[in-house]
Parts: structure tokens; sequence; C-alpha cells
């Protein structure tokens, strides 16, 4: 029930299928990597997460019901275990031995369900991000999910880019970044971003949580292949004589899952460690959120239409794209030692 | 103007192109097999089958008039008669031997208009197949066309097939047919199931027919090729010491015709013998069957798109599809000594 | 910054790109000849057309802003002159040599922009075709866009043509012209149809202009490369007696512009040299037009998704097709031309 990797996507590795609250004991249909994917959870809430595709007719399974931890299927009933393994078939007594439909991997953590579209024997919940921030009981968060029309290098790199916020964001979120200094550093798994701290005016409402008249505004931002990126943004006064200055984090944490080669399931926490029972100021922030990702899907639409019209069409790099290049060139590496290898498995 | 056979589908036999009723003096445009077909009424009633494709400019006849029994194209006043043959041109009085567009054989019958999409000279219209319930006075119908964005014989199979009413029509007119035993037939143009007759209660309707407590069910499904299903179903009170018991039958006839290579006019007609003045009856029988149907096409459409996610995703067949199973074979053998034939012609 | 020339457009010709007042300091976007054009305004009102796909990440400029008389990319900020070069990049002090995006020569003449695809180096505006009636101060216009589903050389083709009227037309301008006696001319760069002049008596409408009561049509179609058609139509009383009889005059300048290989930016302009001053004429010649170009492009659109059908069904061309099939043979010869001295060139 293996299929053959393929594509350009990266298979061994998690991506997000789902927020945790979007699985429940009705099934649901979700492309992924242009794979049809079911999910659903068994009775005792465990996620699963199966091919979208019955064995029998291809009729997607999604279209049918969950009994106890199986999975009927809604055209002629086949049903399914949380395998994948096909373990009834109305009308007979019989099952033919190793009929069923792909089983994927998945692991619920961080509010996020994780799935391995690769060789199973590889999944280790041990690769998972550390997304911990979106289930951290000493932060606060909102969260939500945005299908864009894109490839998700597109918004991958609109995440790891800073230079964009002045432009695209110039009347929401837009504070000039474009001259700031920034550190690029890529290991094996991941590239970090680092922007050199700056100081500034404490903003107005910044001084209302206590904040003396400087603050120092620290900015990272790290991903972690295949398409997971977490920007860490903190503010600190600057009170050299206080033992405990004021501090305050943001965390977004996104997941760039994808659809297919020109959609991408966008899945965005944003965490803060400060007023952490405002539910005013849980609905601002999530609503300067969307606000500010719908004015980059909005480009990043117009930019993948822009690519379909011609695909070999040139791009250039400058000193503010470090973080890109950087991640498009592991992201190359890990696909190309992949498919190298499975492909010298096939020999 | 005969075109060389291609494509996946049956040339040489009868689909049906529309309800008679369907077709007037007005042109209709209709693509069947993926080519574009025009219908009208010639002064006399009979119907008329051309291709819709102006041999001038390829401008769409159906755009244009008829007049007396022939056809004027909307854009330039190329006119043709009945058999394609093009006998005028505006601004010149001769016309060139041989110009025109491709005439198809069309028969109406049994409230149907079938036509001939294949070589013209094999048509014949005893190879129609019987309908004639369709247009028996003795029998009540409500028909309708559906559109179905699926390949044809997905819906055939559907009709063919027992095993779904009790899943895709669980909430409508579903039975639990998968433990009923089946008997399958096939002959060179046909493919036969018959569900073995059972007894049972008889239903409360039925009882108002006067129908005793017991009764036989039989169900017959009769596929023709290329895409023709009539499904037979009877159902006799127990009355060993009656000389005539009551019996009621309906028979549904259904025609899939395929518009292209993903989506089907799926035409029916439900009769019936008995409460045959019973106008609430229609009404109630043409809801229930709609309703059924748009429970199948919503199932098939999503298999249909499920297909093209994957086109060469794998099926399996079990006990309850030796109907569907048979009818692909045959099929496939028709379409293959067809285009065999049609190659060794070639040369 | 030159891409090669390719597909069936001829490239090194003046095409209409918009209605000069389309285009102002707010950046347009246009696809011409299947390739995204931005167009705006540099501060002193010249037009500017550049390449709409920022040479960096692909994004489209026009989703950017015009400063001064530079063009800055909405997504990161990159900026280009109105040659197309970067001039800056946020973030750093050097833009590297040669970086831009591609610059069309761009001319504005008789109320419209002209774009010139192919080698820049050989744009030369004395090669605009005369399209002064659009300008005139002696004449009067309505013009518009219309949008077509439809390749170009079915709108050039219509509008070449005479025989349509009768059919297309026939519950608005309609006009039998297919018995009138045409005559054909063509040179290297242009095709010409002249209707032969009919007299007629005078319409009722025309008496009113003071018309006597017979009056003689003229009809002159001017076709030039590669999609310009200017229709021109007098209407003058026949009055041997008289120095100056009355003599009504209507021109329209026609440009289709190819959008992409099934789409034509359609732009019309009708001039007359009477009533001048009359706005309620304006109007009534603009909803007449508008409704009259409307057939055409309804029967375009179809004839377009008829060929779409099936792209090699053939075409027959009769004696009223003299000036179309003159068209294309000598659209084909440029095309051929051109590209065979490219082919050449490239060696």
């Amino acid at each position: 029930m293996e299929k053959p990797m393929s594509g350009s996507f990266l298979r061994n590795c998690w991506y997000v299928a789902a927020e945790a609250g979007e699985v429940t004991r009705t099934p649901l249909s979700r492309l992924l990597l242009g794979e049809p994917v079911v999910l659903y959870r068994r009775a005792d809430g465990t996620p699963v997460a199966l091919e979208d595709r019955c064995c029998h007719r291809r009729a997607p399974l999604s279209k049918g019901k969950v009994i106890g931890d199986r999975l009927q299927c809604g055209y002629h009933g086949f049903t399914f275990d949380a395998s994948g393994a096909c373990v009834a078939i109305p009308g007979q007594d019989r099952v033919p031995p190793n009929l069923g439909v792909r089983g994927y991997p998945m692991v619920e953590r961080y509010n996020y369900l994780w799935i391995w579209m690769g060789d199973a024997a590889k999944a280790d919940a041990a690769r998972i991000p550390d997304f911990s921030r979106a289930a951290d009981p000493a932060w606060t968060t909102v969260h939500d999910r945005l299908p864009i029309a894109a490839h998700y290098q597109l918004m991958v790199e609109n995440l790891i880019d800073l230079s964009h916020l002045a432009f695209v964001h110039a009347k929401t979120i837009g504070t000039d970044d474009t001259r700031t200094v920034l550190r690029f550093d890529r290991g094996d798994d991941f590239v970090r971003v680092v922007r050199e701290p700056i100081e500034v005016d404490t903003a107005p409402h910044n001084r209302k949580q206590g904040m003396g008249p400087r603050c120092r505004l620290e900015k990272t931002i790290d991903f972690a292949p295949p398409s997971q990126v977490v920007i860490d943004i903190r503010t600190t006064e600057v009170a050299p004589q206080k033992n405990d200055p004021v501090s305050l984090g943001i965390t977004v944490l996104n997941a760039c899952t994808p659809e297919t080669e020109s959609s991408t399931h966008y899945f965005w926490t944003s965490a803060r460690d400060y007023q952490r029972d405002d539910k005013q100021l849980d609905a601002f922030l999530y609503k300067v959120t969307v606000e500010a990702f719908n004015e980059d899907r909005d480009m990043l639409e117009a930019q993948q239409r822009c690519i379909a019209l011609d695909p070999g069409a040139p791009t250039v790099s400058v000193n503010a794209d470090g973080g890109s290049v950087q991640m498009r060139r592991l992201m190359a590496e890990l696909v190309e030692r992949e498919q190298g290898r499975a492909a010298a498995a096939a020999h």
C-alpha cells in the first residue's frame, strides 16, 4: 500500500494536516501533497489518516461514516480499520488478504495533527518541530487555517522575509525592517534568521504594560523543513537598574502544508505571554493577524498567477533574501537526497 | 463526411441523444461522445441530427434557424439539408459539390431520439434496445434527464449494482440487498443480473392494492451495450389459491449517454403497470426517483473527482460486482473489435 | 531583457494596448499576446509599458505604486524606471547592473496607447496605422473596449466580412449585403475590401439631414496588420445639379489585440462627420454599436468553443471570404518571415 515517492515534495517528514479541533468522528477530506486523505478520530479520540479513495471503486471514503474505530465507505460499505486494512465487505464473509487503503502515521501534538506521507517505517515523532508554544499553558493563543492558492514555498519565503513588511503591510502591521541588520545561520535541518536587536522608544500600548520609555526589540525566525516557520518577537524594556524588566513575547507558529503544486493549507498560531486572559486582546490580535495574512495571500496568489504565465521566468536574490535562499537550497538538497535514495532503492 | 473512429467510445451502436420532447423546430445543441451535435425536427416532425459545426467557419449551427427541413447557419447563412449536405451559400449561385457537415442516422422510438455515431452504413434500427415500456400504453411513466459529471460507465455500473442501495440510498429507497443471491448471465450483446426471488411481508402501501400478507419480490437487471440498463421489479402476492394474484410491476429504463470522457447525459424513465391514472402517485414517484438519482450523482461525481486525481489508481472487484465486471469486459471487447476492424480497414 | 519571439503572434508591429483614458498614475495590468504588461503614466503624462513581473520574485508590478516616473513593486519595494531598469532595492545601496524588467516601446496617438512587443530597435512610430479619425476635431466619436473570449483573427475576419450582417445582426443593424459586388485588393501591408457603390432610396432619418430622395452608399474596409480594421461608410445624396450634395460619413476604427491565443481585447471607435454636437445621437450610436458588437461577440465565443472541441476541423472559403482569406494569408506570411528571420538570427 506504499506508493513510490514522486513529485517535488519532501515526503519523509511531518506536515500539519489539520488543526486538532477540525477532526472529529465525522470524516474530513483533505488534499495533501496532491493526495486525497481522509481524517477522523477513533472512539478514544486518536486521530486517523487514511487514503481517501476506496480500494474497491475509488469513491472517497470521506463520504462514508465512522463506526467504532473503523471507516465504512458510503458507496458499497467496504470497511477499513484505522491502519487502512479492509476488514469487511458487505455480501461476503471473506475479505481478501492485503486488501486496504494506505494509512499514514499521524501524531497529535501542540494542537495540531501531524502527518507523515513518506516511508511509514521512518516516521519518528521526535522529528516533529517544536511548536510547543501553540499548547503551552503559560502562553495564550489565537489561531486559524487559511487556504492560499500559491505554492507552499512562496508562503514559507514570505514568512522568512522581513523586507516585505514595509510594502505588503504598509496599511496594517508594516514596519520598515529594510535597514535592519540580519544574521543568517543554517544547519542540516534548520535555517535561522536573527535580526540584530534594535532599541526604540516604547510604543504607547506597551507603556501601559508598565514598560519604561525605551525598549529593545528582538526578532528570530526559525525555519524547519519542510515548511514550518517559528517567528519569535520579544520587546523588553531597557532598565539596567531593574532585576526584572518588563518583557513581552509573541511567537507566531506557522505551518505551510502543500495542498497541490500551486496551493497551500496555511496554519498559524499566534501565542503571547502577557495579558493572557484579555479576551478583547485575543479578538484584536486575531483580527490584525488575519488582516495581515490576507494581505500576504493576496500578493502570493498574484505572484503564483504571474509565475504560471511563464514558469521559467528567472528570479534574482539580494542581501535581504539570505534566509529564503538558504531555505530553498536546504529543501532542494533534502528532496534530492530523498529521491536519490528512493531511486537507488528501486534498483 | 465520416470521421475516423477514435477515443474509447463504442461508435457503431445506438445512443439516446434526447428525450423526444426536447427536440423541436428550434435547434438544440448537445455534446455527444465529445462531438457537437445539433438536433431539430423537419416540418413533418422527423428528427434530424447533424454535426453542430458549420463547414465554413466552424460556428455552431445550433445558433442558426430551421427553415422548412433545412438548417441555416446563424453566422453567414450557409444552409444544410437534413442529410447535412450544403444546399445554399448566400452571395453565390453555385454550391461546391460534396460540401456539408456530418449527418447522423437518427430514429425516434420509445419517446427517445436514438443516434448512431459510427459508420452510417451499418446503422440498423433493429438494434435499438427494447425500451418499449417507455411508450407502452399499458404502462404509465415519469421520466427526466439528469446531467452527471462522471464517466458514463460509472453510472452504468451503479445501475447494474444492487449492493450500494443500503449505503448510498440509506435515507431514501435503500434496502439491504447485500445478502441476496445473484445470478449473472452474459451473451454477445447483453449482461443480465437476476436476483433470486425473495418472499417478504407485504408492505402497507401494497396491502392497499389488495395484496395479501406475503409477497414475492423479483428483480432483473439487463444491460445492453453501449450504455442502456433496464431494471425490472415485480411484486406478486403469494396466494396459491388465487388464479389471478395481485402483481405490481415497475420497470426503470436507463440510458447513460457519454457527453465527454468525464460527463454523462443520463436519461431515465420509470414505468409502472398499476394505479396508472394516479397523478399523485406520478408526482410521488418522480420526486422519489429524482432524489435517489441525485444521491447517485453526488457519489459518482465525487468518485470521478477522486479518479481524476490519480487515474491509474487500482480497483478491486468482489462477488457483488459480477454484473459490472461482465459489463466492462463486454464493452472492452466490443470497443477493441470495432477499433481493430477500423484500423484494419485503414490499411 | 529581450525574450526570443515565439508563438503565433506577429511581434514587430504595433498593437493597441489601451484606450488613452484607461491609463493613469495608478498602474494597470493587462495581458497582451500572453505576456503580463503593466501600464502607467509618468509625472508628465507620458505612458509607460513594462513587463508586469518583478525580476526579484515574480510578483506583478501592477500591485505596486507609481512614485514620480518610477514604479515600485508592492512586495519588496524593488523600483524600476520607465525603461524597466531597476534603480533601487530596499536594504542595500548597490543595484546590480543590467537588472530590470522588459520595457516596451509605447506611443500615445489617436486616443490610443500603441505598444511594440517585438524587437525594440525596430519600433517605428511611422508604422502606426492611420486611426486619425479617432482624434480628428472634425469628427465626433463614441468608443469602448470589449473583451472577447475568442482568437483575435476571428474578430478581424468578422470585421472584414459583410456577409454576416444579414444573419448575426438580423435584429439590429443587419442589411443584406450578400448580393453586393466586392473588390479585393492587397499589398505588402494591407488588405482592402471595396463594396461597389449602390444607389438606394434615402432613409427617413437621412432625409431629415436635408438629403434628397436618392442616395449613394459607399463602403470600404481596410485591414492593416496585425489586427487593425478601418471601416469607412459614406452616404451621399444623388444630386448632380448641386455643387455641394449632402454627404454623411461614419468611420469605425477597430483594433483587435490578442490577450491570449483564445481571447482578445477589442477596441473600437465610431466617428462621424455630421450632427457632431448631438449628445443624444452619441448615446444612440453608442448603444446600437455595443448591441451589434455583443451579437458578434456571442457568435465568436460560440465559434471559439466549437473550434476548441476539435482544433483540426477544416474550414472552407467562398467568394465572400476574399478579404478574410487575404488577411490570413498576409498575416501568415508576415509571421513566417519574422520567425524565419529570428531563427536565422539565432544561428
